[in-house]
């Protein structure tokens, strides 16, 4: 069996299931079963946040699922935002609550209100946390695995600054965090300004993390905001300046979740099934003996293998399943997107050789016994490169210069398009093409006039189809 | 500020907070926040549990947090065991759900039609997994962190077995991992078999793992339920036997949670704070330069200790904080339960020394610079078995042989007690102490007469005030 990427919805779809990352079948829209495959590769990418967010001064928290409607309320912008998609819990037991709770769509409104404690003065900022926690939207649109979940696997890191500028400084220093995040997922990425009527409620201004699906759909795989002091003046986040004078915190987050699981999915699968960087692989390598007549010699060496490549710390699994044959190993394991085989058989064994062979590529290597574990560090770092820089290649090739509204449409991909910057004009943008303003790309000046009034301009609009 | 731990709750309310633990100031009754230090330990052991499980072949995975009516309500004891204490979700945005959800008390009744799926034949058993989530009980009675929440970090594993002696063997190794666990928490506990009318809602019955707290009362910290057929009939959880015949699983669960880290705190702390066993300690030993007049010096000579330290995988902390005294920080790492100590100065440099002071015992240790390395590794390793033992020796004094009922009132602790074992005398050993049979302990047998009827009997029970 194979499954065409072809139809890119439909392959999506299957292989999230097929591969053992999720089952689909709970009871409850919009929410799936993690399995254990599924959940190991999620593990190691929150890991990875973990050890970076650490290393660049945040610490990690763990805040309450439920927030009273009175602390929501508060900031009048984001209540509006959210207040369409919220999970509302109204009762405990038989009894009618006096407060109505709701399920944290994001942290902002429990946070907050901690931090009007912790903040005092300003020997307390910068103050930057992190989770990683369950959130809950009320979709009504079609749900889709990782990518449109009703519950949905969550990381958000919050900051509290002295003034505007180091609130700015934050937000370059998340992406130079992100920077080093997509290089170990292997995921091509363009960062883009939020247009004004699209950014984050209650945020001074948005900034997107885009990538690009094989479908053509863009999909936004993490964000950071600047909320200057819109949060901090309704929670009365102050803090003692050194001049003895009161001022409001400015702050800033930084958003990711399972999406990035969805955009690896996505990005680098193929017509086998997944293909999962080995920065991230739960199985960096797997063996598959092809024991021949030679069954228990040919055992003893793959334990062996397998023994010595624990040792250099590799995660390797030795697939000695009595009754499957090699080839449906080969299947099993392509399918779940594992991106080394080694294939050790009888005549190899002769030749004093493995057989390495690469998921992305599908190339067969053979390496001596003397020099297998160098070459196969070597080539799960060139994997790595290579999936990234062909993915890159790829998304590069669906971002097209168009430079009137009419050429929009056809676009498979990102429509980059002067705009004079006004609200008007991108609104008809939007509704001539039936597709959205993504945002404007944040390091790129070209000069042009806008599609629609025609005014010179150097602001570019990418519009597409958003996920 | 010491903290008396003779009033116990009032020094375990405080100490909670003190130590940066928890923040209570959430504005939501029986939900607290997780500071950075409080959550590092609560992860260490849940990093301990993922290692632990795995290894006894269980899976991780993660289930929705929301369950439906519907299912919640198959099986019937469970579902009136747990009615009064649910949240329920009721609306999603503005809109009334047509099927109201749940917030899991716990996860049978997500994960069961689950495994209903997944189960098909003989082959497919056992099947082992875990996961680590937050749980919600409406609880009505005054909460206390980590002990009684309304949202509790929660530790469950599910099995699924051809028969009942394959469950009863399961059940066995939950009480092998349960020991390495209670060694790596340094808990001392008793295990018991739970009273008929106590065992879990849809159990064929449930042992309970009990500690006892310094005020005497017991607190249950895991418990292990064997379910029979009781959830795979109602839930459909069938397979194909080698015979052909379908039959029913037979199914167990391990369940756990923070009330572990309320235990550490309330079992190990003193009047000066928490005393963290080094296993799971986030700082196992902490560097404090007592600078004098060399502060470049002794701070330049905590640095490179810092670095060897960290090479040989302790996990250290330098606290090189200008603006605070040594004695501040003694007493803020002291507060914090760091198990060691270690003091450098200009003294000590002379002779070639550190200092080294225990947290459990507080005797001060000099070593040489050249067996400073070994000394500490040997000091983590007593100062955690020393924690184990003088804990399990203040259990054992706190359980005491009665045989009258009048004479269990002044137990401050365990009344171990015969008892015939029928519910009514039960009952009326519960009615006269006002306090409850917290279960029968799986390993002591002892002939007497219940302390009601008179009727002769070996078996026990544990009478106590439980948390």
């Amino acid at each position: 069996m194979e499954f065409p990427k072809e139809n890119f919805s439909e392959w999506y779809n299957e292989v999230v299931e097929a591969a053992g990352l999720v089952d689909k079948r709970y009871p409850v829209k919009g929410m799936h079963v993690w399995r254990p495959y599924g959940w190991k590769i999620m593990q190691n990418i929150d890991n990875f946040f973990r050890e970076i967010f650490t290393r660049y001064g945040h610490d990690e928290v763990n805040f309450p699922l439920l927030i009273p409607e009175t602390e929501f309320q508060k900031e009048a912008e984001h209540i509006r935002g959210f207040e369409d998609e919220v999970f509302w819990v109204t009762h405990g037991g038989l009894d009618e609550l006096d407060v109505k709770l709701i399920l944290r769509p994001t942290s902002e409104t429990a946070m907050y209100p901690m931090f009007s404690l912790w903040i005092r003065s300003h020997a307390d900022l910068p103050l930057k946390i992190f989770q990683i926690v369950n959130i809950f939207r009320y979709e009504t649109k079609q749900t889709r695995t990782f990518i449109r979940m009703r519950e949905v696997h969550f990381f958000e890191a919050h900051t509290a600054h002295r003034t505007y500028e180091e609130a700015e400084e934050q937000i370059k220093e998340d992406i130079e965090i992100w920077k080093q995040i997509a290089k170990k997922l292997a995921l091509p990425y363009r960062i883009v300004k939020k247009a004004d009527w699209d950014k984050f409620p209650g945020a001074v201004y948005s900034l997107g993390v885009e990538t690009i699906m094989p479908s053509g759909r863009t999909l936004q795989i993490a964000t950071f905001h600047q909320y200057g002091q819109n949060f901090s003046k309704p929670y009365e986040i102050k803090y003692l300046k050194e001049d003895g004078e009161h001022e409001y915190a400015h702050q800033t987050t930084f958003g990711m979740s399972e999406r990035l699981l969805g955009a690896i999915v996505g990005i680098h699968g193929d017509d086998r099934g997944l293909i999962i960087p080995p920065e991230i692989a739960p199985i960096q390598v797997v063996i598959v003996p092809i024991v021949g007549s030679k069954k228990e010699e040919v055992l003893e060496e793959s334990r062996r293998i397998r023994d010595e490549l624990l040792r250099e710390g590799i995660r390797v699994h030795l697939d000695d399943r009595d009754n499957y044959t090699p080839g449906y190993k080969f299947y099993d394991w392509e399918l779940r997107g594992v991106p080394l085989r080694l294939e050790i058989g009888p005549r190899d064994m002769e030749k004093n050789q493995v057989v390495l062979v690469r998921r992305d590529t599908r190339e067969k290597i053979p390496a001596k016994r003397e020099e297998y574990v160098a070459r196969i560090k070597e080539l799960l770092g060139e994997i790595q490169e290579n999936l990234y820089a062909r993915a890159e290649e790829e998304m590069a090739k669906k971002i097209k210069e168009v430079s009137s509204i009419d050429d929009i449409g056809d676009v498979q991909g990102v429509a980059a398009v002067p705009w004079c910057g006004s609200e008007e004009c991108g609104h008809e943008i939007e509704d001539r093409t039936e597709k959205k303003i993504i945002g404007v790309p944040v390091d790129v000046k070209k000069k042009g006039r806008c599609v629609i009034c025609g005014k010179e301009t150097d602001t570019v609009a990418f519009v597409a189809k958003p996920y």
